[in-house]
């Protein structure tokens, strides 16, 4: 089969994250579009939808937003599009040909389109590329007019968006009056990959290549920019922000550290990771895998959260995991999905899916409460609300989902993965499939000319069980590629295979109705930290499957710090109650430290604890049941 | 003899504290002194002197520096008049009456005098008493002058100050046409008690007491000089603090929790004890009491230091002490010997003693170099220089001690307390006296009439040996009250005592040459925190004396949290060598945890330890051997 596999050729029906797919259907994207429209009482005004209007000239108002408020539009319809891929919507699809037709009434004579310049600053156009999020924006839209192209085969958003590109390749590129820029806030990079795969016209990932080869290059173009742009400045405070923040700090073949914004970062390498595979570019490759080892190696939480500190929204320096003052942005673990997934066709190695799926089961979905209607925008692996509260250096720890933001990035950000979820799960290659998530699907391909159907039944996260059957006409020889997950220890399985770059292969003919099965191995694991975290040495963090696991103030009490899980205690499966219904859970025989009266210093260590009963809670469904404390390493 | 002890009357000659007041003498003094005439090379200007010329008329030219730049020289001035008390100097008292001079002539005819609203904004004089420091640096002024006329008997100081006070007595008050308000910084409350105290004269601490008790009371003072002071604005984003910051959230007698800023917050509660005592106001000294309780069994350091966030250099909430993120200023644990100062004296129990003497010893010490030329401003618990580089949460953290700084109140206010440790070490009463810190140094009172010397010699904090020995003609009947501190187990004394709040009494006859000796239990003590101290759990922390001592990664390497001090490994004791000779070191036989390569997160705990010699060092002497890593606190 092809290498790409499109959504269209998969059908998600998993025990699991069908609900996530009907919540995205029919909670969340009606919700955002009520948001985006200024229609969600006690939320904090969009404006988005109504500046298209006044830019199209057919409202009066000022601007309202974010400078990037346009991308909250962009991320949705790409939603939208994935949404009404696997499940077509008569409403919904015409809801976003109206919105289309908007944005192309806003757009200019000359292609351009961004609706914070057209209404407020149209002399300041590209002036301030570092700060004001043009080209950022312009990424978004055309993902999402390149997704609405493939969803519904309508032309009208990327013919809008193919003009803006057209435009924008006559104001940067090398040529005397052209800017020699690029993007403060990465994206477009990868949006013009998906263009030029659409398009098949070079000049688009031309573009791509050049924003990313020109990056952190000498004279550094932000630099240079600042000294021209005057009194354009759109963030207080940005000035300050150093070169490192943007990835700008060296060109990116030099940049062997994970750095600055975690979100900017992970978009960069993948857009990195696109333009190195489609250019046969070995040095860019090299690159991506330099910053993915940086990440995942030294840089990434136990829940696939990246950005240790608020500051910037940043990557800080190997080892550096603080679980209280972390940030661990929602959007920075969608983007690393995006950077593995791009890893996992280049390179073909599993390890790649193991952490888009450590980002997906734990810090993606921590970001929605589980009624799909409130969003973390920072995922906290240890939170006490009294310090989040009454310290400001924790002030951005929330400790409540909220209901929208006034940069809104995360929420539509999940919406648009979860809804697209279908484009993760397999890979083709030449010689079969390869299945990099255990969720129970249906995929569609045909090999060497012929029609094949792939079934997937998943118990994963629940249970180890997972089995495919082939549906075909005939005999079909190909290889079966099954990721075998790091959680996983003991893997039975009913046909013979061979391990290949983590994969368990089946490489044979296949008729229609043969089934493999696997059991994997779901046994609770202990989990440590390199001794290099300094905030964790000394505890341990519960997993299953692929699911992190926290305590929560709800089933054990205030001081969780107080608490511990000594090393041989037995830990077993029990069953969610309320909201985590459905759940495994987990129970063991933990201990807590007994609160001894006396002064704050003493000379008399507080050794006695008594027995304490601990439940073990998914990370993903934390802060579902009210406020209280939390935390995922505990001492053992 | 009488309650106070004049500095006059002491002359310290302390193997350990000596060094020091000869620092303050040969270094810091001379150095500030240079620090305020912009002479440091390097340094950053101050500015401070030249503002007076420039308010005199006698130099042209704009403010420098901040609002409340005045005060610095006022700490100076206090520093030099306690030196000139026990160390008498031509030259320098010379210096300083010019200075005074020059202050003189900066006055304005009505009394006003503050450099930066006579240079930069005098129609603004007191439309922003919350934010502007006027009342704050008048005080400084003040204590400046109280002290420098009884160092010198030279009136002039005092008389300017005094016309200052005898204005703001004009402007400040419960008349309808007088400003309802108190200081934004505490700091006058307790300068005008000393002006009392000099000049007898009721006013001034009455004025004080209005300070006390109007703050905080409805209608908020400050609430409603922010809806008339339109745009005299001084502190961008200090209109975001709240009440809380300014220990205006409430009327001083209902603040049950120390909270704000804490440098404020213990000048106030300082300047509260003054009134108190001073008026015979019991419910004050209750209020004194329960905020005394607050900081030092709930928000107060192992080191004494206080301030748990840097956002607001504030209190943040119980038990909540981060060793990293920690802000511990210098300046407030000066201002917690102030508080400590005063209670001792209103209630004479010895514990209170034990809180001055931890914060002398760790924190105002570590404030300053060996070498008096470098200064901490905040003072960490735990330091990893990577962190305090690279995390923008810990960017105020310093792992090195700087020349000077814009905001410069820490030097010259450990200089102000170290020139006058002479008054902290005794205290009279009717019966005799108390001898609150264990200092090598002569006491000279009278006692019903008859002159007494006091000789102690002490060998703290090297050894535990203290003796006394009285001198004076005939026999004299007093109660000598030598303070057990809390760190002395065992005691020894060759002769018999009685204890009393916190004191070993010897209430006799003495005749000249009479000698008593003590021998205090120095052993080494492990301490422990409070289990509700998150960050501390498990943990130890080493004590000898009144020391605190930590780990340095100049002696046991990087990666300090590595390391482990076993519960039952004999602590001994050392030689310090180089810029450390002289002082007790401690070794012990602790655990390295070996980094065993391996991935980020893994199955199998590192647990190899290695066996690890280590040095502890005292805290109060770190940081000056080079940059490195630093923890007080140990896993056990």
């Amino acid at each position: 089969m092809s290498n790409s596999v499109g959504l269209e050729n998969v059908h998600v029906s998993d025990r699991f994250f069908s609900r996530y797919a009907d919540l995205v259907r029919t909670e969340v994207i009606p919700y955002q579009w009520a948001a985006l429209n200024d229609r969600v009482p006690g939320a904090e005004k969009s404006g988005c939808i109504r500046n298209f209007r006044i830019a199209a000239g057919e409202e009066e108002g000022e601007f309202t937003g974010m400078v990037f408020q346009d991308s909250d539009l962009g991320k949705w319809l790409e939603a939208v599009a994935y949404s009404l891929t696997t499940h077509p919507d008569q409403d919904l699809e015409q809801t976003a040909d109206q919105v289309i037709d908007l944005v192309a009434r806003a757009q200019r004579p000359d292609g351009y389109l961004d609706t914070y310049f057209i209404i407020k600053e149209p002399e300041n156009r590209w002036k301030c590329v570092r700060d004001c999020h043009e080209l950022y924006c312009a990424g978004h839209m055309l993902e999402a007019a390149v997704a609405y192209s493939r969803a519904t085969g309508k032309r009208k958003f990327l013919s809008v968006m193919q003009r803006y590109m057209d435009y924008i390749l006559t104001v940067f590129g090398p040529d005397p009056d052209q800017i020699h820029g690029y993007p403060g806030h990465e994206e477009i990079e990868l949006a013009l990959c998906k263009l030029y795969d659409e398009t098949g016209e070079k000049k688009y990932l031309d573009l791509a290549a050049y924003f990313i080869n020109e990056r952190g290059q000498d004279p550094k173009f932000f630099q240079e920019e600042l000294k021209t742009r005057g009194d354009t400045f759109h963030w207080e405070g940005n000035d300050l922000a150093e070169p490192e923040y943007f990835q700008a700090h060296a060109p990116v073949r030099e940049q062997k550290d994970a750095a600055g914004h975690a979100v900017r970062a992970v978009y960069l390498y993948t857009g990195m990771a696109d333009v190195a595979m489609r250019t046969g570019d070995e040095s860019l490759k090299e690159a991506c895998r330099t910053l993915m080892r940086s990440i995942t190696q030294r840089r990434m939480y136990v829940t696939g959260g990246i950005g240790s500190t608020v500051h910037g929204e940043a990557f800080t320096f190997d080892y550096d995991l603080p679980n209280d003052t972390v940030y661990a942005e929602t959007c920075a673990s969608v983007g690393l999905m995006f950077f593995a997934k791009r890893m996992l066709k280049m390179d073909g190695d599993a390890a790649y899916a193991d952490i888009l799926e450590r980002a997906l089961y734990n810090t993606v979905l921590a970001g929605m409460s589980l009624d799909g209607k409130a969003f973390f925008y920072v995922n906290p692996l240890e939170v006490y609300p009294d310090a989040d509260h009454k310290d400001p250096t924790k002030r951005h720890v929330k400790t409540v989902r909220q209901k929208w933001f006034a940069c809104a990035c995360c929420p539509p950000n999940v919406a648009r993965l979860l809804a697209s979820l279908g484009e993760y799960i397999y890979q083709g290659d030449g010689a079969g499939v390869s299945v990099n998530l255990l969720i129970g699907s249906e995929l569609s391909f045909s090999h060497q000319g012929q029609p094949v159907r792939l079934e997937q039944r998943s118990e994963v996260p629940f249970d180890g069980k997972v089995s495919f059957t082939v549906r075909c006409e005939g005999a079909v020889r190909f290889a079966l590629r099954v990721r075998r997950p790091f959680w996983a220890g003991e893997v039975s399985c009913d046909a013979p295979y061979r391990m290949e770059k983590g994969y368990m292969v089946l490489e044979r003919e296949w008729k229609d109705g043969d089934t493999v099965s696997f059991d994997l191995d779901m046994r609770v694991r202990r989990v440590y930290s390199s001794p290099l975290v300094r905030e964790n040495v000394g505890k341990v963090c519960l997993m299953r499957g692929p699911l992190v696991y926290c305590l929560e103030e709800k089933d054990n009490g205030k001081n969780l710090h107080l608490v511990r899980l000594p090393a041989q205690a037995a830990v077993e499966l029990a069953r969610g109650e309320g909201v985590l219904a459905g759940m495994a859970t987990l129970r063991a025989p933990g201990l807590r430290l007994v609160e001894e009266e006396g002064p704050l210093y003493r000379e008399t260590p507080c050794v006695r604890s008594e027995p304490a009963d601990l439940t073990f809670v998914p990370y993903f469904a934390w802060a579902n049941r009210g406020e209280g404390e939390m935390c995922v390493w505990v001492r053992e």
